[in-house]
């Protein structure tokens, strides 16, 4: 069983995220995780922050030489900016104004759409920035740094991910349009909005153009395909176990995400039975699917064929025209407390879903099929993949 | 933490289901649970065994004269037909025929959209009896009693569910219609497709009606709302502490479920950020949110506002005209396993979904406020909402 | 990973006991089970209650012709008391006086070294009875019918158990006898204590009857040896992944068990570093120990030779001449409550512990080998077993 | 509930901790945390390892100007042996000698008692440094640095921890010596071997004299106490809700610990019922006990009374005057791979498993009460304590 936790705040001085129970063997380095978290930062529509803010990756433990030990993996993503926010994020007791003006001044304005006004609530604050600073999705750089390492873990084992973009706002990639393949990971990451249908990317374009003239935001929907999988991964005999229970709960996971779906998810719930399922043929002596509607899954088991999810991102809370709200401290009516944002994080939403996945397949692979080294994980995958009864 | 397990399989003896972590002094009787059993056998076009099938219920641990005592609970609920599948099912080898013919023949032609034939592979049988057995979704009776005692819990907090049919196929309740209210689980109920729009509903048995004519069968969406929620169940500090997150596991964990909505979900996606979610006002000291886009959630944690979480249900795979298929025992093309079911389970997946809402809820209750009678826990929750600093 | 919960109190209907995550094809029948709990009962100096109380077994799930499905086992054990008991621990509310008369009379004086009184006080009663029906030794039936399954999976790769009494109050086994293979467990069974060693056991017998004309009851100590294990059970890299935390965990999970050993335990402590440890040869190409003072773990591993832990169980807290104790309705002091008991319970602790530890072993090895049916999980560890690096 | 993870190796750049589930408003300090980390070292018969390795504490996360946020707290612990480790230990590739020669040079002679051999083994390496790095006690610093979070969360409930030496190797403290309150840590830590009894202290002093004479290790057992916790923490409904069973699996997770007790222990098994058991009294309306033979559980939770568990260490197994192994890359005879070692380390073990406890403690107060700030939780107990019915 993989266990993985992050910690760290927005503008504290780093995250740190501590992944247990890999094998040894699993090739990692400080680049691979830097190319996905500097994927992280794609897409138009951005804000200043993407730019100026540098994630210094460090490795503290688990990996020696460039490969794992079987020790836990832990990964520091530094945040440039830290010198900045010494004073109001820092660990130690500070006197003085540093609480109370200019970056530290109380955020008593909560923001509609964020965790702040319930945060403060549950956790016994006056104002929102103990709240706001773990809140942010600048936490799921952590997460894209252990999915990283759990990418390689599975590329070991002929298993390999990538993501697009579905939807921005209302525009949409058409139904039946083809599918990425691993292949295509660097042409997504050149388009702007890290779409497969260059028509549909110039169509995105020019809606976040028009958002960003309004001084507005906008979301989307990103998918996440995975290709190689053995059959088999999760288990029908009990909810938990079932992959599209532990998929869902990582992607729904993600800040921001309000949807998410399996294969042709919401659109399968509108099609009769005899036209929205999977029929199986024979070729060559191996049993094959005549379609992909169920995105991969039968039963919460991988099916062997491409694994296809989808989370569907609200726009960006933090609206350039601040929506109304209240201030707490007053209880008058006032606008929200305004952070740095972006007018759209869509494709980024889909390089952490990719992580998100990594982790949850990472975590089935094991299950499945146990194995404290690389090698003796493939083998075991190996002998069952030939050992299949009805292949 | 609640912990809970089920087991039994749809032809056995009994399903069995046990529920760790409750407090003491929930009220729990044999009728509650059966009620909630009756309602999972609700709606227009389910097949004949919801009729000839009953659940009966006993009580095997954690309740005495009606009451919770905190140690863990174990529900039984009984198959009446198990008589005919003593041979087929029972735990003792048998010899001879009982293996080979009538109920016991293999069953060799995996059904699409099933587990059997990837359930075979995994686990390793050359049919999918064993599989079938476990995946049927006659499991979801366990959950449903588990449900209908965390149900009783939420109630003592003064934390109410009800759930309905969104759409049937492609006949869905317009946006904006009036939300139902847990007074109206009786109306609910006695709607042929526990829909509370009556319009939808006749459109809703035409379609239903339309299908079985057709020897086809029909998904839909259901939606659970939670009424009475305190403000911070669930946390944003990491990411399988969501609310969301949990949902959406809990949800996706039911069978034939291919999509999970937490709110306006997918559409909110296709909104600008200006118009997608809730403002704040003060209202008589109190804090108030404009609208319910965010289905009552925010940052991962219940807002205190309702709670709206919607699961979307693939049509039934068993087709009564069958979907292709291989013989696994020939390797030819076949006609699917064909095993006894309805046109439509929608409604009945919508009492499935409050159950796991609820055990979802009953969890989120106790991580927040501990406690281990349910006066303790009351107290709790009393002096947390007495104590909150914003509203 | 391997789960599992038990539910039932000790004179309600019945026991029951669920366990997900075994895989296919483990040989299970009634009769295991019942031999299990039979052996449960064994030992000089119990009381009454195990010879008229039988065990009744039923599968309700998890298990067809013979064998395990891969989908959770449920056990239960039925009380043949239970008719005595209907109005006092019935789950539906009663009238009159069978809550304060007879065998439902309130338990207001908590009996010392019980979980009587801080029961009460954690879950809000006024009397004992809701707490020791669950707090009660019975509830460990339900673990010996678990472990049972799990040491019939283990049975299949070759690993085996067996557990013997070392003491028995102050009567021990002296220092450096044999320890027992798992070929002498009838041996076990049929000496009155379970001990190994037969001029100890005569002395053990003459403890027992000397504390039985006393009015007094015995503890002691057991110890559990598994045979045939693989090197490399738990793990190093975290502290809950340790075998030996895992089996401290589980042995201390016992009721009336205040101390755990792994191999020589305490024993170790007074001997200096030279002479503490197991040093290693290669014979015949493989690397051997000289001794067994670990008791079969390194570095919080299985190394491959025997293991062996031991559960110190204090004498029975039920003593026939009662404990001094307050009543809490009248606040005055009074004797404690008094329930059926036995003079020493150290033999049937054995078994329990086996349970214990088999439960822990069949964890240990699906997470190191996984595997859905015994077939591929069998194959694992030989292919394991044959790659080893270094031996 | 409370998660925990560390990472890190011996030698590489520092050791990593996050804990995540406290609530707010802890007050945390890296003086707080240095104090206890500079306790770990304390102890007569400790190697040069003590003396020049430095421990650099940083706070990462989860906590800002003295107070926990209720987020993550995450922990780096520094090490300054750092630079001379960069090529051995380094995360990336490293070119020629840097992995044969000097302290890269493989360790093939696995020394006994050690993870060393079956690590290889389970991790598939052919040599152990990759083992050894992280199953080595400095990891034990991670778990000192968060049991000081730990310990400061308890110690606002007015929960308080103390830690002692029982016995070095057969050197041991009189049995009914007075036991230390926390009121006499500075007492304790000021003593050569952390030992109450002065008389005692000076013979163990001799003991390590005499093994560091003799080129041998000494083990021994510490003893934990915990004044001020309420009752009723753990529970007895589930075996793995115990407070003895989380105790045991903690202290038994440390490295080298052989043996655990709960109160008087292994003692207790050689105790008649009659004198093993704490009688129960009232006094001035409250009920009291005549003794702590028990430890202070009943039925596996807290009594209210102190706590005390014990755990016995071995010697340590790196023997100056090496044992005899095998070496792997040659198969012959040899004497062990020497590192840097200890004559005795069991006054930092009481360190240890002290933090051991207090994470426990900590997550089993917070189970019972709940509570997302500091404030909330002592709320919710006071409350509690208010209502016991039965004091």
């Amino acid at each position: 069983m993989l266990r993985w936790l992050t910690a760290g705040e927005s503008h504290g001085p780093e995250l740190i995220a501590i992944l247990e129970g890999l094998p040894s063997g699993i090739p990692v380095s400080v680049e691979n995780i830097q190319t996905d978290l500097a994927r992280r930062k794609l897409g138009y529509g951005r804000g200043a922050r993407m730019k100026f803010e540098q994630d210094e990756v460090s490795l503290s433990g688990g990996i020696v030489h460039g490969f794992t030990l079987g020790s836990p993996v832990a990964i520091r993503v530094g945040n440039t900016e830290w010198p900045k926010w010494t004073e109001v994020m820092g660990a130690a007791p500070v006197e003085g104004d540093a609480k109370t003006t200019g970056r530290g001044a109380p955020l008593t304005r909560p923001r509609p759409g964020h965790a702040d006004l319930v945060g403060m609530q549950k956790y016994g604050f006056d104002e929102a920035r103990p709240i706001l600073e773990r809140a942010s999705a600048r936490e799921t750089a952590a997460r894209v740094a252990l999915g990283a390492v759990a990418r390689n873990f599975l590329a070991e084992l002929g298993i390999t991910l990538v993501s697009h973009t579905l939807s921005i706002g209302p525009v949409r990639v058409p139904e039946g349009s083809p599918l990425p393949r691993p292949s295509d990971v660097d042409t997504l990451d050149a388009d702007p909005l890290r779409c497969f249908d260059p028509a549909t990317s110039a169509l995105m374009v020019a809606e976040v153009d028009d958002a960003h003239k309004e001084g507005d935001t906008l979301g989307g929907v990103v998918e996440v395909l995975a290709y190689g999988l053995p059959p088999g991964l999760g288990s029908h005999v009990h909810w938990d176990r079932r992959l599209d229970s532990q998929l869902a709960a990582a992607l729904m996971g993600i800040q921001a995400i309000k949807g998410v779906e399996v294969g042709d998810g919401f659109l399968t719930t509108t099609r009769r039975g005899s036209r929205a399922h999977d029929e199986l043929f024979e070729v060559d002596g191996e049993i094959g699917r005549s379609s992909d509607r169920a995105g991969g899954t039968e039963g919460g088991m991988s099916t062997g064929t491409v694994l296809r999810v989808r989370a569907g991102m609200k726009p960006i809370a933090t609206v350039p025209h601040s929506l109304r709200t209240v201030d707490v401290q007053t209880g008058g009516a006032a606008a929200a407390n305004h952070q740095r944002s972006d007018v759209c994080a869509v494709p980024a939403a889909g390089v952490v879903a990719e992580a998100m996945v990594a982790l949850v397949l990472a975590n089935a692979v094991q299950e499945k099929f146990g194995g404290d080294s690389v090698r003796e994980t493939k083998r075991n995958l190996d002998s069952y993949l030939a050992a299949i009864p009805a292949s």
